[in-house]
């Protein structure tokens, strides 16, 4: 089975619903930007990214010598757990595959903290007795994946400060921030200078809808753990395309406006289709819904060359969790019908049985 | 001072002579797949890379289980580092300072074998003595940078030899190597299934001038090692703007045998020229030329807007020596224009005085 969604490419497939990229598709101006460095691929890019790095601050109000970027969100990850060699890493599962990738990379001993089902799958408070000494790294999405889910800004909180008593490094992964409308609220970047022991992870992929491209960004007000880190990533790990979709993509303020509009929207719209047809979805304030469901929905769904994520590989989940994209309205009718269809069906065989 | 060429991104150039790619530019075809791919990057890349490593197969007709690619040829030196993990990293300076880069990210212990100046940096039969057990891998550029010679092939075969028994990781970076012309004959991807230490890394970078995309790939028949390195590699790290123009590249086998023609031509019109100014030229086979100068030629050549690289900063070189890529016979009439002007006014002056 496959480790990400996504996978396109040994399968026929219609619509992708595996992957949660932002349903309005790349900006008009990226895609522009993109065509338009075309012409500069036959220079080495900019080694030090600076006018990428300049066009985040203006974006994010974090002060460009304290951002570093990658080639994707992944590449950060591994060059975080090379630069600053954890010995014990804690990751809250079930949550995205690459922080135990990354991990594993780094031959660091990893402490995985099972968030209960019941608990529909959110950080407790409980975790804070959890945090050791012993740990010298941890994990953390919000929202998480594939859940949607906000940790609870309070606990958030508490965690930043419990971290830096016990000399946590906390990463703190926002790739998904962006879709929940509320990125300025709940984004730690406010709390960089406070928190030297913080690391703040995002991405261009999803919010800009541009994972062929390969961008992420870090945010660290530490400069010693930035420059550790920066010694991991390749030399020229950012292509001339990456950069100039990067830059363009900083002034693209009103789409990620829209986009939180969409999809918030939509999301609702497939929670309250999906609970009509019986099936349980999980709160998400995200561009994907957790759903659970005793039919064989991932089988069933390719069969209308739907791609959905199978979640079942998660560490701790279990066979019956699927992920859903929420995309555009038109997109999300075909699933909603196909998943009506296949309801339908097993309605009918039961009786018949 | 700049630790690579091609940093034009904080100077004022009209030529950039710093860098070494292709002067022939990016195929036509190539440029083709970048436009086209464009339409592409709202889709996840194929993590697996499965068209382009069976391009890469049948380009170099090593099989495409033994392939694996990187966003550069830099990012695979890292990986394979952090795949291996060696205790004691052998390079022979003066050398591209890439490995040095990678070593330090592994923390691994460096030994610098000096090449000498008077053998005309070339790797001397004594170094087989040199190579101990205790040394666990070996980074050899072949062409080498920034000389641009060749290892001697008789020297290179017992040096693998030496390597196998001794049980260390031998590293050829063959980034430069189609440039020569004798690809086929000197390539050690022939060896590969006979020495499963062996590691082959190669670049689409320089010979298909596309240093703005990031791509480059590596060779090595040992399936252990090469899952090892893949574990370093981060996920998606192709993106899909670097798969298409592989797969493309893979194709331009005309092109690559115009540029051997072109760099051989050029190159030696430039030794040539060079001579007569009295400036020292060193052999090379490569698409650059190693010189010395007695004269400020670096900011003598910026005044003409020129960027050219200097070695000084080369471990095992010292002031005085830079190298010059081979471009295109217009713009080398240029550098070697104002070379003469600058020689010339040298002359003057020194006569004056």
């Amino acid at each position: 089975m496959a480790i990400h969604g996504g996978d396109i490419y040994r399968k026929e497939i219609n619509i992708d619903f595996s992957v949660n990229i932002n349903p309005l598709g790349m900006p008009k101006g990226v895609e522009e930007a993109l065509r338009e460095s075309l012409s500069a691929c036959g220079r080495y890019p900019d080694i030090r990214a600076q006018e990428l790095r300049d066009a985040i601050e203006r974006m994010s109000g974090v002060n460009e010598r304290h951002i570093l970027c990658g080639n994707g969100a992944s590449e950060l990850f591994l060059a975080i757990v090379h630069g600053i060699k954890p010995k014990k890493i804690m990751i809250p599962v079930p949550s995205f595959y690459g922080y135990e990738h990354a991990a594993r990379a780094a031959g660091s001993e990893i402490i995985f903290y099972e968030m209960q089902e019941e608990a529909g799958f959110c950080l407790q408070p409980d975790f804070l007795e959890i945090l050791r000494e012993e740990t010298d790294l941890l994990f953390l999405a919000n929202p998480n994946n594939p859940v949607g889910n906000m940790i609870n800004s309070g606990l958030l909180e508490k965690i930043l400060r419990t971290c830096l008593e016990k000399d946590i490094v906390l990463v703190v992964d926002e790739c998904f921030l962006e879709f929940t409308g509320e990125d300025i609220k709940r984004s730690l970047k406010s709390q960089l200078e406070e928190y030297p022991n913080l690391i703040v992870v995002r991405s261009f992929t999803k919010i800009f809808a541009m994972p062929g491209v390969r961008l992420g960004y870090l945010f660290c007000s530490n400069r010693g753990m930035l420059e550790r880190i920066g010694e991991q990533l390749p030399e020229w790990n950012l292509s001339v395309l990456a950069q100039a979709a990067g830059i363009q993509a900083c002034k693209e303020t009103e789409y990620v406006q829209r986009t939180a509009g969409l999809v918030k929207r939509e999301r609702e719209y497939m929670r309250a289709e999906l609970k009509k047809t019986g099936i349980m979805v999980f709160p998400s304030e995200a561009d994907y819904l957790l759903i659970y469901s005793s039919l064989p929905l991932y089988e069933k769904l390719l069969e209308h060359k739907i791609l959905i994520r199978d979640c079942s590989n998660f560490k701790g989940m279990r066979k019956g969790f699927y992920r859903l994209a929420v995309k555009s309205h038109e997109e999300n009718e075909v699933l909603l019908h196909a998943v009506r269809k296949i309801e339908e069906e097993n309605r009918v065989r039961s009786k018949d049985e």
